[in-house]
């Protein structure tokens, strides 16, 4: 079976973004391209919330990467679905629950918390991936929101990248 | 002068604690034991919030350390001073950067971020120290409070412990 991954770049306070979805504040390096190089290698679909569209959008696309299919969860985007972009008003878990046992390679949780919150609750996440970055945002828009149970992890990796970045990847412990 | 510390052991998503205070989650191997060993060398003085303290009372004390002073603030609690431990009415803030610009060890902030918040804005806060570990609480006493301002930090250490926990360090870049 295909895994589900969640990850990204991540303020040490856990948000992704300002409030205003701004990344202005993200370090990059070359460890941080081949990282994202080789997970690229792996995922031929990507899930995201409306929000998280709509701020990719804003921020200049970047939703539509070559040989990746993109699905998009909202009941009131009124958009035309393209060969790479598909709009879905079903419920999502149930939606990623039937992408998850087809043939394939794996699945990107991209932005936001909202959409990876109805994934955890339902057992549908397998990775974690994480590039905590040396800052304290204060406020933004957070990676983990509140959930009705906890979820026991197992670390693969925990490493230093440069400018003081720390690269965390963890397997879920499935119920 | 001394430095004002904040640390401890978090889970994933950031929590120090369940809602009720219990922290059976916490993983503990030799590795910590050393850690928090040399820790405590450089450490006199402890802070904390009234919470941390009702809650370190209900858990069965620890809120006395041999040859460490502690100061708890709490316009409310009706108790009175030990040798060890005093009540502090006054604002935080400006008792802690009274502290530490007295000769001493160094300053531990212990406990959830409403104390750690103001020391924060106040930009009183000099190095963080976290052990993160492989959980999603999922809900829990969170570690940061919202702040109005964005705080750069430096990579000290980053490094794996055993049991799956990611060690942290970060000094404060000072406004």
């Amino acid at each position: 079976m295909r895994k589900v991954i969640f990850g990204g770049a991540i303020s040490l306070d856990n948000f992704i973004a300002r409030k205003d979805g701004a990344v202005d504040w993200l370090l990059w390096s070359k460890e941080v391209n081949q990282i994202m190089k080789d997970m690229w290698k792996n995922i031929d679909t990507i899930v995201m919330g409306r929000k998280t569209y709509e701020v990719a959008q804003k921020m200049g696309g970047g939703v539509e990467q070559p040989g990746v299919k993109t699905y998009v969860f909202s009941r009131t985007i009124k958009k035309r679905n393209s060969k790479k972009l598909t709009f879905i008003a079903d419920d999502a878990a149930a939606f990623v629950r039937q992408l998850r046992e087809e043939e394939g390679k794996d699945i990107l949780v991209m932005g936001g918390g909202i959409l990876a919150q109805a994934l955890f609750e339902a057992d549908l996440v397998d990775e974690l991936g994480f590039n905590i970055q040396p800052i304290l945002l204060g406020s933004g828009i957070p990676l983990f929101y509140e959930m009705s149970r906890q979820i026991d992890l197992e670390l693969k990796e925990g490493r230093q990248l440069s400018k003081g970045c720390v690269y965390v990847t963890y397997k879920v412990k499935h119920v």
